[in-house]
């Protein structure tokens, strides 16, 4: 049996992917950018083995079995990985061997954390070290897993470029900084108290270019100057020029999610609610401190540098109190130093709005790890069925 | 003493007026078309008297005395009409007469209804009126009240051109179709029960046009069409083409106020559960029966034609029920003619969401009423202190 295990990180754009020019190949209508987290806090975790004694390609995700060969988009990468291995010749075990698959998060898929985007990215790499396929190629692959799944084979802050091949080819993603460059970086992840049914990404995604007539103009017009002006502020490490223009471009996407017809929603009352919390904690801050990014959901993903971490969640704490009823701790991930900071004083919004929040950082790509740590058994069964 | 009374209406823009080019002369950066209501559900009333007794220009407005020369609003409104009427020659009494004005409206400022364009409205067509002076140019004085005043002038559907001079000589409104060329068009206004405190639409469009990187696409290359289209539509009471048209200029002008910076969040997640409502309550139809439009605050008025209110209010009051604990009717307004109708089967979004639906339709322009129905006595006090 022919085993490897691995993890991938969560990504968080600052410059948001929204909107396909081809749905197949999974080519966007512009480029994006995000950051890398740490996976001490958050990741995707894949064991894969071939073999001989296996009848039919198996995927266990999240503790459930669920259809490899029938999901088209696991299909193709697998079938991508594949076609590499074979093109380079001598593969290290013979292509026509069976997988079994096993993936998990270790972050519940309630936080809303484009889990989907570090299972795809781990899967791809996990496949990739299996079959000893070198790294050049692998985000145009895991690209057509899932679109943003490609960001996430890399570290630090990381750019992906539309392209403009019709066969994708030169749809890839690249790192802009290394996570040390800016490794004070912070993240903070709240998550918002929500039942409502979202509209599939994929779904809204289609439905917004096909109806919105602003979603263009953003994608030619804008994007690219925000593209330039966000890699040089990162570059630069200017935290100010870094937080505009992800609040703006945060803001920009969920415009233009509204402008679809019929329109879509994905922040609520609290998640404005915290937008608000950010533009006060700044002005009164005096300077920018703090900016805000919300994905296809209500929850908040807040970036900030190390030093200013333990003044916003006291401002949190008084602004979104949580009676903490359970054994769940508020503040999760990476302790905070300095709870004596004096916050300024926020009124309550009103008591747990947020279930939690996720403290973490900037991150690395994506890992191999050792085969001790893997998730299948010797007869390429779990280890354990989570859930 | 000279004395005039008079009532105009509320419109309600269904292309909307968002962003100035000159904020003194309040000239708009894009058309806009709205349907004035009658005003026998809402109406402002303004009564004006001039008389050598009065020492200064007087204001009462809803019962309370405010500053009117002051006020550059209304006293630019004064000294337009007074303009007209000097140049017109023999004014009917002396031009330098002091006025006591007394304004209320009969619909309570929560309604969040527009209440400074009928209340404008209503001043100007009074004050031309007490002054003698002939309709033609009192949009354009209306306007510099209030940019949406100047759509209250008239009735039925009433097209406010932006027009070019920059003395705002041609921004000036005039009716598309009568009242009575579409006399079954029905209105709900669904008062939100909310407290926030909203971003005042003045400050919330000049901040749009300052930061907003989509508001001039969409003032110059998405509205024009859209008039001209939703004109069609309305000249030939095409009511599926209407409402779609209505729908997405109300979602595309709140994506526009969503990507100013700092945002402007005007609809809630009460709203949004009503735009749902609508889209649902179509698709369950099969075809178009309402239409949604929200402007600055949480509110919605629905367009419907007169055959459909029973059946949709039927449906608000499973989705939005209200437990109607005190003397408030939930639905005010014109009398619902077919109680029993069998509604669609909708779940409840939550008790009390609204405080009340208002049942209104398409209505006439402002209207002069007789001497007794005037607010100020013959002292020039008023009749009442309201509230």
């Amino acid at each position: 049996m022919f085993q490897q295990t691995c993890i991938a990180p969560v990504n968080i754009a600052v410059i948001k992917y929204w909107g396909k020019r081809d749905e197949e190949l999974i080519l966007p209508i512009n480029d994006s950018l995000s950051m890398t987290l740490s996976t001490d806090q958050m990741c995707a975790k894949t064991t894969a083995s071939a073999s001989s004694n296996f009848k039919e390609n198996v995927m266990w995700l999240n503790g459930e079995k669920v259809a490899f060969d029938e999901n088209p988009r696991s299909a193709r990468c697998l079938k991508e990985i594949k076609r590499i291995a074979s093109a380079k010749g001598q593969p290290k075990f013979p292509l026509n061997l069976k997988l079994h698959i096993c993936s998990e998060n270790n972050f519940p898929t309630a936080a809303g954390l484009a889990s989907s985007a570090a299972g795809y990215a781990c899967l791809v790499y996990t496949l990739a070290c299996l079959y000893g396929v070198e790294d050049e190629e692998l985000t145009q692959i895991a690209r057509q897993g899932s679109g943003s799944a490609c960001r996430s084979l890399d570290g630090g802050f990381v750019h992906w470029k539309k392209g403009d091949n019709p066969n994708g080819s030169d749809s890839l993603a690249h790192q802009v900084i290394s996570p040390s460059s800016w490794s004070n970086m912070r993240v903070l992840i709240l998550v918002v108290n929500d039942s409502k049914k979202k509209t599939s990404s994929t779904k809204g995604m289609r439905l917004c270019v096909e109806t919105s007539e602003l979603i263009n103009h953003r994608a030619e017009k804008i994007v690219p100057q925000r593209i330039e002006n966000i890699t040089k502020a990162i570059k630069t490490k200017n935290f100010t020029d870094f937080a505009e223009i992800t609040m703006k471009d945060s803001n920009q996407f969920h415009a233009i999610a509204l402008d679809t017809f019929p329109p879509c929603i994905y922040m609520n009352d609290v998640s404005h609610s915290i937008a608000e919390f950010v533009h006060r904690y700044n002005e009164l801050a005096g300077e920018t401190k703090v900016a805000y990014t919300f994905d296809a959901g209500p929850n908040a993903c807040l970036y900030l540098e190390e030093e200013n971490v333990a003044g916003v969640v006291a401002g949190l704490k008084l602004a979104f109190p949580n009676d903490n009823a359970g054994n769940v701790e508020y503040v999760k991930g990476i302790p905070i130093n300095g709870q004596s900071y004096e916050a300024y004083k926020f009124k309550s919004n009103g008591s747990n709005l947020l279930k939690y929040i996720i403290h973490t950082k900037i991150g690395e790509g994506p890992k191999r790890l050792e085969e001790c740590e893997g998730l299948l058994n010797e007869a390429g069964e779990p280890k354990k069925l989570i859930q």
